[in-house]
């Protein structure tokens, strides 16, 4: 461990990458699942960053999750794919759809790839974005077990279902928007819990939906914009539909419980990306002026005071230099668990 | 007209073909156009209704829109295409982009296509829904001239920038989403200020980009989701990123206004559509089944209080459904315009 227990990125992608070979899962498990949490990590979205590894761990060991799955074409057709991920680690199911993507977008301008029986993915950004670095636009959709109420809605119907979109700036970091189709996320209410501070209006609700902003009588979270939730609610509606009816995979309400006890029973969890590649549009001069413009103009744009403007993903990527030099603190829980897990499976702890 | 001054949206479509022809627009620009101003009517999207009628007339004499357009396709491969609307109204070239879209997605699963040298194309639900319609789900995307803030931002920079989506339901009608990224619609603002009502909060802006509650000190939109506004924004730059930079058109900020007073330049519009074929996901009935359960599900979960919870398109197809039956009644301003337009036109006016 650095100064004043600062860990490098590149230490925790060690930690992770061992732990996953040392319960026998394989080097594409390894890989895809470590990549997807140093995604969260780097770009400071902690919830689903490195504290996830004793969870995927403890879903590998107890058989949710399938070591060495082997993942496969089972359908489509022409620019369209559908992967079977055989219960592999959601990230690994969500990358090779995303590289299966890029490769129909290489061909026909564009593919969709939908994956069934894939897991937990984790950020959404992290498969936008690799698309991105390599030059197409991706887009990522996953829904997730019910957290979300409806607009005029009283129960957990949706999850925090993610929308993320993530387009090439030439040689600069890709615009990548990663985004909970939920008001708020549930990270924030634990945090105003705990620093006893009152959450915005019409952001969360209790059990019967009432607005409330008590984070401790927080049953549900609201959609996302408030009198105009039916917008958030419907956008969480076209992560629903293209993750899981399309690939006739579990409906929110219908997931088992990420959080166990059952860490023995897939969960039938679906994904779904789409690459596009500008080169089909125009040329590819034109469409990075074009970005270049946009992104410029809104970046020196007015701003309201005492604030700045950003384009989608610039916070992300200050973090993600901040962190690469300075490497992160990791939180009292998951630094004990990793000390706990380097223990019981005999590799070297973070350092 | 009818009893009480209901005019049936019949009426309205024979009165709209009749002006566009009239003027010598060709049989494809009084169809597309009539077509989704009627949507906008049918639907209850006034804004996009048929009060849109004389601006167009207006635009097509004035030489800003093309009476006759040959709408070519100029790029693209595979599953994408890029059309060239030679600057027809811009139903006919978003219509024109869908019907494509659909072909490629019957071939390749999906298709994408980008218009270019477009124009205001009024209600983005009504390309979407005309994918819904034939049994593909449909996309549409376009940007608009600057009236939104940037989350943080002090200038009008997006449009009202809407993303629709559209999906089928198998006998029933069709799940769809048709959204302004703004916090509300522009009318919202209006129709405060005529009612001497105060706005919700954190949904329009003074010149400063302070938010105002006072409909009269409206200078601009905010983007939706208030303290989460950098999502509405990241939406918008979708929409702007797809419909302006994809196919080389106008950026929000450099589109000549729509209400003039030019009204002989083309203001070099894009607009965006996708359409995904759900036969190359998976069989046509489990999508089916999926898409109806998922609804249904919906539909008939727990409400607030004194609340009941919709569908996307829910409260839209009641509208329709109704003014099917009763027909509506025109605002004022647009009642005379019609007028006008029918004794100089010699055309028989609504009845």
């Amino acid at each position: 461990m650095g100064t004043h227990g600062h860990v490098s990125l590149q230490e925790l992608d060690r930690f992770s990458r061992s732990a996953f070979l040392a319960i026998g899962a394989d080097k594409d498990t390894a890989d895809a699942a470590s990549r997807a949490m140093l995604h969260g990590t780097r770009f400071g979205v902690d919830s689903h960053g490195v504290r996830l590894l004793p969870h995927y761990i403890r879903a590998l060991e107890g058989g949710r999750l399938n070591k060495c799955p082997e993942i496969r074409k089972v359908g489509g057709f022409g620019a369209v794919e559908v992967l079977d991920a055989d219960n592999a680690q959601g990230a690994l199911g969500a990358y090779r759809g995303m590289d299966r993507a890029i490769d129909l977008a290489r061909q026909y301008g564009i593919g969709a790839v939908a994956i069934r029986n894939n897991s937990h993915f984790g950020p959404a950004g992290a498969y936008a974005l690799a698309a991105a670095e390599t030059g197409f636009i991706g887009l990522s959709f996953c829904n997730s077990d019910s957290f979300v109420r409806l607009h005029d809605g009283a129960m957990r119907f949706h999850g925090t279902n993610p929308i993320s979109v993530a387009v090439p700036m030439g040689p600069e970091n890709p615009w990548f928007l990663d985004m909970a189709t939920s008001a708020i996320p549930y990270n924030r209410v634990q945090l105003y819990q705990s620093l006893g501070v009152q959450l915005p209006q019409a952001v969360a609700s209790d059990s019967a939906g009432v607005d409330t902003t008590d984070p401790s009588a927080v049953d549900m979270l609201a959609p996302l914009g408030a009198e105009f939730g039916f917008k958030g609610a419907a956008l969480a509606g076209v992560a629903e539909i293209f993750s899981a009816v399309l690939t006739g995979m579990r409906l929110s309400f219908d997931i088992l419980p990420m959080g166990g006890p059952d860490f023995a029973t897939p969960r039938a969890l679906g994904a779904f990306v789409i690459a596009m590649n500008p080169d089909a549009f125009l040329d590819r001069a034109s469409f990075d002026d074009g970005m270049r413009r946009y992104v410029e103009k809104l970046r020196t744009s007015p701003a309201r005071e005492n604030c700045r403007v950003m384009a989608p993903g610039d916070r992300e990527w200050e973090v993600a230099r901040q962190r690469q030099e300075q490497g992160v603190v990791l939180d009292p829980v998951t630094a004990e668990q990793f000390g706990a897990l380097a223990a019981r499976l005999q590799i070297p702890p973070v350092a």
